[in-house]
């Protein structure tokens, strides 16, 4: 009898996640399993019958390496919820049944906390049922928000982009000889991470950006003004870096302050960015040039510049779950430990799933600088190793290359 | 007696315009030229003495291969515009009398079509003083809306980021299984160039963008609903590129048509750009899920993503541009002609700054579709070598290398 595999993906797409995708697959292969399948459009493909085998895919090195730099989910994600309740087992019978129709054994599926969540319910049901099939989550989030491990695959390529793009867009606010306000505004609606990760824009060409602004503190109009003032006397040109979820004292998000109750002329309701709210808010009340720049989705998506020690990782990260799946371990997401040393090493193991599933990590006070507008030099010493060397895909005719189930 | 010269930078900032100092720089050492100038902020570096000796910032072969790579303009920019009148001469004797007083026999300038303009009345003093002083104009802009050459430096890498950044955005849109129209703002608010080089992103794994709309060709919102709806049929995630400044037949932006009359909750005038306007627009209209994306200042400013073919090109108009000089030529612009060959090739030569100066150049009707919705192979045809080939700055701890004269 055939010993065979599944993989899926699934929560939001990041330009890490099918490095990860490479490694469950290349594993499994070392391993000896016969076939491995992947679900399209994570849990959703096996029960819309929506599946594919990687290995009619997966032919060559060259495929394996444009997939590690493919960007967005190569088998497409979902954001489907399982049933709370086994009692009602229609949607688990169907999977179940055709997992062992198709003689699989191990289950991997990549993703955030959600897709935790179904590892969770899918190993539990198999448990009670006394399936002998495994189920491992392995993490994927550009937002560096899951609880346990050290970080998230994904966020150390995001962390580049960002801060690299912040050091580009300081660069570009310089050449005139004038004041200027420019704010960055970072994905994170709840954990401020990716914005904290443009501090590593600094360098020896580099002070901006000069104030940050994470979720995890209140925001106040009132002391963003005075630090842009205080900034001005040394800086003409001022690099703002924003999280999208700042939000007042009062719970209000910033980026609902400026479009409650405004339609345009076709009566659409009119909705704002936080940049946009800022951009502003700071033309209005310091008179000068401003201008809001939403990084928006390439900060996930942008596998043109990728983070070697990232796509690395994120490649181990599959093949950690594929060891552990094969040594019966069931329930499990991998995780990263960074060993206490004087260079960077990640070590990996398996925590059980519970730990991991809907816990929600944000950046702890002591990455945050006193005043609030800033990070730590803890925060620099924790985040520099994850944006460590480059990785570029293949390029043709000018354009990466990427590997795809379809044209789009 | 020693010949020296100067350079200075103008108009807005590209990814390319340090490419073309290099080889401004570097031609004019091989001449033998002794010192060679910036004045820093374009002509108001003469104005108000902000001047560098580039001999003593380029002293290596690193360094000028890190200027290359590094976006903005190294020695800053300026919109100052020469007064008309030279029978107020005071500003003009301050010019000269400055390079006289250095031994400033030749000027180059490198810049858009209002810095042609400075090249045009410098040279023309010049030759009614009688002044033994050339002056060269380089163009650059991304916008490629200069006349008479072939394309203008810095335009090609502003294409190949705007293609990637597409394709890599139409990635990102394509992961779940439902409907959505994306809008993606791309620069350019007369000429269609950088909106119509987003075609560059089609190839074998991606046929988006799915929709294009430019400046030349007046924006109905109907037509585009209806078009947005016909691709709809084939596909479920719909690319649409728009020019930031396309305009209704009756004259008004369409990012102006939403913020006229509409404020904040601070009282403030609230701005919206041209997707936003359109996302909220298909919203309403289609109900589908909607995103607005800008790529904003990164389109101009990511030296991490360079054309190969742009950055040579870049480099080879300011060699150029010292060739010119040397031979006794002032008051001309370097151009680039394609020559009529299967394979691309460009060759230089100089035109007068009056055939350069103050003209614009649209998208011809026969590189835009019969539907006006899209662009013509004609165009690709057209765009593609430009974007051909890759140079990557250098790393240093994890983020791109930039020369700076100072720290942002």
């Amino acid at each position: 009898m055939p010993v065979n595999a599944i993989v899926g993906q699934s929560g939001g797409p990041t330009a890490a996640i099918n490095a990860t995708l490479a490694g469950v697959f290349t594993e499994l292969k070392k391993a000896g399993i016969d076939t491995v399948y992947g679900t399209v459009n994570g849990i959703e493909g096996i029960l819309k019958n929506k599946i594919v085998i990687l290995d009619e895919i997966l032919t060559t090195d060259e495929k394996i390496q444009a997939l590690q730099t493919t960007p967005a989910s190569f088998l497409g994600s979902c954001r489907y919820k399982l049933p709370k309740d086994f009692s009602d087992p229609s949607v688990y019978e169907q999977i179940f049944s055709f997992l062992k129709a198709h003689d699989i054994r191990y289950f991997f599926y990549i993703g955030g906390n959600d897709s935790m969540d179904t590892v969770a319910k899918l190993s539990e049901y198999a448990r009670q049922k006394n399936y002998d099939i495994y189920v491992i989550g392995v993490p994927k989030t550009i937002d560096n928000d899951l609880a346990i491990t050290d970080h998230t695959p994904g966020f150390g390529s995001a962390a580049k982009y960002i801060a690299t793009s912040v050091k580009e867009i300081a660069r570009d606010s310089d050449v005139y000889d004038l004041k200027s306000v420019t704010i960055v505004e970072i994905m994170g609606r709840h954990a401020g991470w990716l914005t904290a990760a443009s501090a590593l824009a600094r360098c020896e060409d580099s002070i901006a950006p000069h104030l940050i602004y994470l979720p995890e503190i209140p925001f106040s109009y009132e002391r963003f003004v005075a630090d842009v003032k205080r900034v001005q006397e040394d800086h003409s040109n001022v690099i703002v870096c924003v999280s999208e979820g700042i939000k007042e004292e009062n719970g209000t998000f910033v980026c609902e302050s400026a479009s409650s109750g405004l339609t345009d002329v076709f009566g659409h309701k009119c909705l704002s960015g936080t940049a946009k709210v800022l951009e502003n808010y700071v033309r209005s009340t310091l008179g000068c040039k401003a201008r809001g720049i939403e990084l928006n989705v390439l900060q996930r998506a942008a596998g043109h510049l990728l983070s070697k020690t990232d796509i690395e990782e994120s490649c181990a990260f599959g093949q950690e779950a594929v060891k552990a799946a094969l040594r019966g371990e069931t329930g499990k997401m991998i995780i990263g430990t960074r060993t206490a040393s004087s260079s960077y090493k990640l070590t990996f193991s398996s925590t059980d799933i519970q730990n991991a599933a809907n816990a929600e990590k944000t950046v702890p006070l002591e990455f945050i600088s006193p005043e609030r507008n800033d990070v730590t030099g803890a925060f620099i010493a924790y985040a520099t190793p994850l944006i460590q060397g480059e990785i570029f895909p293949p390029y043709e005719n000018g354009l990466p290359v990427h590997l795809v189930l379809k044209q789009v």
